[in-house]
Order: C-alpha cells, then sequence, then structure tokens
C-alpha cells in the first residue's frame, strides 16, 4: 500500500504540480550585461495583456558580438526581462519581475529549432521553464527573423 | 585692426561659443555596463520640464563594488542616460539621447567635492561639460547622500 501511493503521489507530482525542468540554464549573471534596448508596452497597446509591462533586452558578450557581426557564435544568450511597473507621481518605476524569457545559442543542442534555445522563467525562479507548446510559440513566432539569425532585438546606440 | 579683431573674436568664442572641456572624462563604454535602474519622469511629475524623459542608471565595474560593498573606489563611475521617448500604439520607445550626466570618483583630482567630480554631455556630444555653476548644482544636491559616499541611485535586484 505505501509502495502503492508513493508511486501515484509520484505520477501526480509529475503530471500537475512539477514543473518542467528548464531547457536552458536561468542566466543568472544577466542584471551585469549591456541592456541593448528598453520597451514600455503601455494599456493602449494590443500586446498589453500578453506582454505588458517594462522591458529591458540584454545581450552576454558573445551576443554582443553576434550584434556585431550578423552572426551569433555558441553560447551567445538574450534575455527578455518583463518588469511590472507603478506610478509615483507622475514618475513610472520599475515594480516586481514578471518573468525573463531567455534565448541562447547553441547549434548541436538546439538544431530542431534555428540552433536556439527558447525558454522562459516566471517571477524570481530560476529552475522551472516554460512547457513545450509555449516554447514552441517562442520558436515559431522567431522564425519570422530567420533572415536576421532569428533574432528580432536590436542594439540601440 | 586685423589683430584687434582676432583678439575679440578669440574673447568672444572663449566667453559665449566655445563650450567648457569636460572636467570628467566622456565614459565611451558605458553602454555594455551594468543598468542599475530605469524609471521615466512623465509629464505629470513635477521634475518633468527639468528632467522628463526615461532615465538609466549605469555603473562599471568599480561602482559596481561600490554598490556592494558601500564604499566607492576610486575610478567607480556612475551614468545617468537621459533619453527622449516616443509613443507608438500604446508602446513608449526609447528617443534621442537628451544627455548624460557622469560622476566619477577620484578622490585627489576632486577633493573639492567629495572625491567624485560631476559633470554632463548634452545630445551626443564627448567633449564639452557643464559649466562651473551646473557642475556646483550636481554636488550641492548630491551632498544630501554625503552618508551614502553621495551617490543616490540603488541598484535593483
Amino acid at each position: 500500500m505505501v509502495e502503492t501511493r508513493t508511486l501515484i503521489l509520484a505520477a501526480v507530482l509529475a503530471s500537475g504540480f512539477a514543473r518542467a525542468e528548464s531547457t536552458v540554464p536561468f542566466p543568472a549573471e544577466y542584471r551585469t550585461w549591456a541592456v541593448t534596448r528598453t520597451l514600455l508596452i503601455g494599456p493602449e497597446s494590443k500586446e498589453f495583456a500578453r506582454s505588458g509591462g517594462l522591458h529591458h533586452y540584454y545581450a552576454n558578450e558573445s551576443a554582443l558580438e553576434g550584434f556585431r557581426t550578423g552572426k551569433f557564435p555558441r553560447g551567445a544568450i538574450i534575455v527578455d526581462e518583463r518588469l511590472e511597473t507603478r506610478e509615483v507621481n507622475g514618475v513610472t518605476l520599475e515594480g516586481e519581475r514578471h518573468g525573463v524569457a531567455v534565448m541562447m545559442k547553441d547549434p548541436e543542442k538546439y538544431r530542431d529549432s534555428g540552433g536556439w534555445g527558447f525558454d522562459r522563467f516566471a517571477g524570481d525562479n530560476r529552475t522551472d521553464g516554460a512547457d513545450a507548446e509555449l516554447r514552441g510559440k517562442c520558436f515559431a513566432c522567431h522564425t519570422q527573423r530567420k533572415d536576421a539569425d532569428f533574432v528580432f532585438s536590436k542594439v540601440r546606440k
């Protein structure tokens, strides 16, 4: 009986409660990387429901090389950090972290998605990634930019 | 006569048209540094006329050490980059650079202003600093934070 309950518990955890381990490692150092650009998606935008808030895009050294040369090397990482905002006396301030979306170049590991791994970490968690459906949507959308090595972002001067 | 006119022209240039060489070097690499925080000063703010727009605060490695330890070493540089903004379909985008304000720690060179040099570069220029009056105002305001080594900014996690 004990074993049966343990098995059921394990099955429930695996199916419902446990979340998927990320396919891309959490970019622990990203807050020290260059911010390539920033934008604020406000309530008037049709993107607000899906991705409203303040977005900072970060690039590690290899990704900066990719932006310079047009060819992103293995190890290039781009992060889309999405923050809530709060307004105090007409000043918009950074609030809680909604999550970070990450793309990492590794042509071997991610050969089925243009050489890039796509994942997302909600809130402050650093281990649980997105489900396969959402990861697939990331890639599907980024194929619009296949001619730019699947990268939407640019570096503001 | 020619010499007189030349002298007058030189005097006019020195007094009115020529701008002061900066007292702090332009931080040429700042766009690759960590962004410690970002805020948007909107039209509802009483600061709007003086400093409205999007502000990114950058810190070089030495300044990040200062934020960690509370003691900013010689060579620490903090940059306040102020950008115009433009709105497209409810999304606020980064616009032209209004200017960058810089503070650099050098206890010897800037011993009369708390060990920090203060300066500002308008627009995209990298050579002409602020006049003495404005530099004095920078320092005067930063003395409010004497107990924090004259630094207002903090690092968002």
